[in-house]
C-alpha cells in the first residue's frame, strides 16, 4: 500500500473550512483515480499533551507508489489539488509514502 | 477508529535510526494494548514536489480516542514514549485524531 497524508493548518473559519471541505472537495477528491481508502479526522487533530497546529488530517491509501504518482497526475488528482486553493489558505502538509504492516 | 500518526524527522544517522526502529520500538510499540493496525513508511517520506523533512511515518490505528488515550497512559505505551529519547533526538511530531471513512 502507499498513503497520501494531508494535514491542514488552522484555518481563519473553522466553521467555513469544514462546509466547502465535506461538500465540495472530498466529492472532488474521491473520483481520484486509484483511491482505495479515504480517512479524514473526525473531531480535533491533537497532540498526546495538548493542542496542534492542524485542523483536519486525512488519510488517502492507494496500491503503491506509482498509483499515487498516476493518481496525482491524473486530471481528478490536478482538480483535487487545485481546489486546495479554495480552502487551504492557511496551509497544508501533503506527505506521501509507500506504507508495510509490521 | 482513531488514529496517532508518527511524523518522524530526518535523523543524523539513518541507518542507526531504522536499525533501532525496527528492532526495538517497533516490539515495543507493538505490546500497546489496544493497538490494531501498525503501519510504517517503507521508503522515503516525500511530498508530491520533493524532499520532506521527515525520515519516517507510522501510523497506529485503535477503536477510539478513549482507546489510544488509554494506551498512552498504559505501562507499554509509556514504554514506547520513553523510548523514543533512544532514537527520536531530531524530533518527532505525534498527532492523534478520531478518523471515519469517507
Amino acid at each position: 500500500m502507499a498513503k497520501l497524508v494531508a494535514l491542514y493548518k488552522k484555518p481563519s473559519n473553522a466553521a467555513a473550512f469544514d462546509a466547502y471541505y465535506f461538500s465540495t472537495h472530498v466529492p472532488t477528491a474521491k473520483k481520484i483515480p486509484g483511491l482505495r481508502r479515504y480517512e479524514v479526522s473526525a473531531g480535533p487533530v491533537a497532540m498526546p499533551r495538548g493542542d496542534s497546529p492542524y485542523h483536519l488530517a486525512a488519510i488517502l491509501s492507494f496500491d503503491s507508489m506509482d498509483a499515487i504518482r498516476q493518481a496525482l497526475n491524473s486530471l481528478e488528482g490536478r482538480a483535487a489539488a487545485k481546489d486546495l486553493a479554495n480552502f487551504a489558505q492557511a496551509g497544508v502538509e501533503l506527505l506521501i509514502f509507500e506504507s508495510k504492516d509490521v
